[in-house]
């Protein structure tokens, strides 16, 4: 797993912390299970994102912590969820056997139930009323229909077969886009941040979203399963930004995505230099 | 499907009318696919659980609607997960084809997913703060390891394993007791009821949850699909109460549980009698 710039290191830790008072008490197999994925070694992107974006709306990183986590708990259920027998199948997921090949699939579906629920009931839990109304909202818009859940339902539908760019673009929008979206929205919430600057940073963590998820699909092809911590070409049979574009096409679209991304930032000046960090890091990773 | 005391005809009119509108706009498989469990034909117990509860505690039925569509979403969600190939691998619901059967398995774990993600939305968008946030709580806890997915998890290990009456018990609480007992939370809380109704009301759902239960185990052994909407016998591989007990002894534990029940709304006098009528049709039902 490739790390990010050492300047999040400390985010991450928080963020480690907070799952780890999160998970549920108890060692039955579906508390295991969730503490599995939740718990496992990952980049904490999204989460990075929240406490990032936090921060740069002059707010207290550590009133963004419980946000971040929520939102690494929506992102942990859905890998589980990709992950099963009947949608991509896939045996390896951060640097482990998937979830489902662990605990079984009944319980690896009862535990991403139970992860999308505690992301819930953190929210309700850790804020003040009209704040955890406001992530909530934006939290279950993100999941829904308009987002992760539809965009894996279009992914499903096209397994071998021929899709537009557009319609691909869709797919990556909902699946990854609208997570990405919602961690830069709540951060800048946990923040008190004006609508202004809540709408620059969705602007920055749509594209930085999509070209996030295009360097996967480029990692897919390329990366070493050692370093991703997934096995390679598992989405052979599906039409990726790799398979429109070529290697070096696509990795020219991520590079261009994180341009547009970074000019959403210009407002901020300097002092969203950690953002910028972030999207070269996304552009350039290679594992 | 049996038909709950005309009593709560309007009340189940009403819940049907605000889950239409809840449902996702498009006709894409996923949205297709949450519509259908949640606006198959159901007597929506637990829905009219928590509106009589909220009318019982002097407040507007119609401020209650919104939560009891949600608790009835995170109902019709189990309820898909229930039916999963990996779990009780049930052909029949509602009268229908299991929601797997007609959409595939991958679409109905993202359709209950959705389900479950959208009645977070609802409590967030329909309540004012401090309600929004003690309702998604309620929710939450009622879901996650001490109360769904936890007996589900325990249900699923003791297929074809012997095991005492009070795991039984504990796997029944778990599944079935822990949401009814959050519906009469949630519809007093709707209510502004204080804290002793409301434990008086969550003592009567807990023991009439546990009766509705058992009585469902009596029915997958005597029931008439036609009647039930679902297939007999799909739980022979797993202990139930009628296992322990008989046919006679459980409709005997459910009576008993149902007077317990009725006990708890010594309070409230005759205007509880609503609650009353539901528990008589509990313990009495035969379809």
């Amino acid at each position: 797993m490739s790390a990010l710039p050492a300047v999040f290191a400390a985010y991450q830790r928080r963020v480690t912390a907070e799952l780890e008072r999160l998970m549920p008490a108890g060692d039955g197999p579906v508390e295991r299970s969730m503490a599995y994925t939740a718990l496992a070694p990952s980049k904490q992107v999204r989460a990075v994102l929240v406490l990032a974006c936090a921060e740069l709306c002059r707010g207290d990183v550590a009133r963004a912590v419980p946000a971040a986590a929520a939102i690494e708990l929506v992102h942990s259920a859905s890998l589980i969820l990709d992950d099963l027998p009947s949608m991509d199948n896939a045996p390896l997921r951060r640097g482990r056997p998937a979830n489902h090949l662990e605990f079984g699939e009944a319980m690896a579906i009862l535990a991403a139930f139970g992860l999308l629920n505690l992301a819930f009931g953190t929210l309700a839990g850790a804020y003040e009323p009209p704040l955890a109304t406001r992530l909530a909202t934006v939290t279950s818009d993100a999941v829904g229909p308009a987002g992760l859940i539809g965009g894996q339902a279009i992914d499903l539908r096209s397994i071998d077969q021929q899709i537009t760019f557009e319609a691909l673009e869709r797919i990556h929008r909902g699946k990854t886009g609208a997570l990405f979206v919602a961690a830069a929205t709540c951060g800048a919430l946990t923040a008190g941040a004006a609508a202004e600057p809540i709408a620059a940073l969705a602007a920055y963590a749509k594209n930085l979203g999509l070209a996030f998820q295009i360097v996967d699909d480029l990692l897919d092809v390329e990366g070493d399963p050692a370093q991703t911590g997934k096995a390679v070409r598992e989405d052979a049979r599906k039409t990726t930004f790799v398979s429109f574009s070529g290697v070096d096409g696509a990795r020219q679209i991520a590079a261009e995505l994180c341009e547009t991304a970074d000019r959403a930032l210009a407002p901020f000046g300097a002092r969203a230099d950690h953002l910028r960090d972030l999207s070269a890091f996304v552009a350039a990773r290679r594992q």
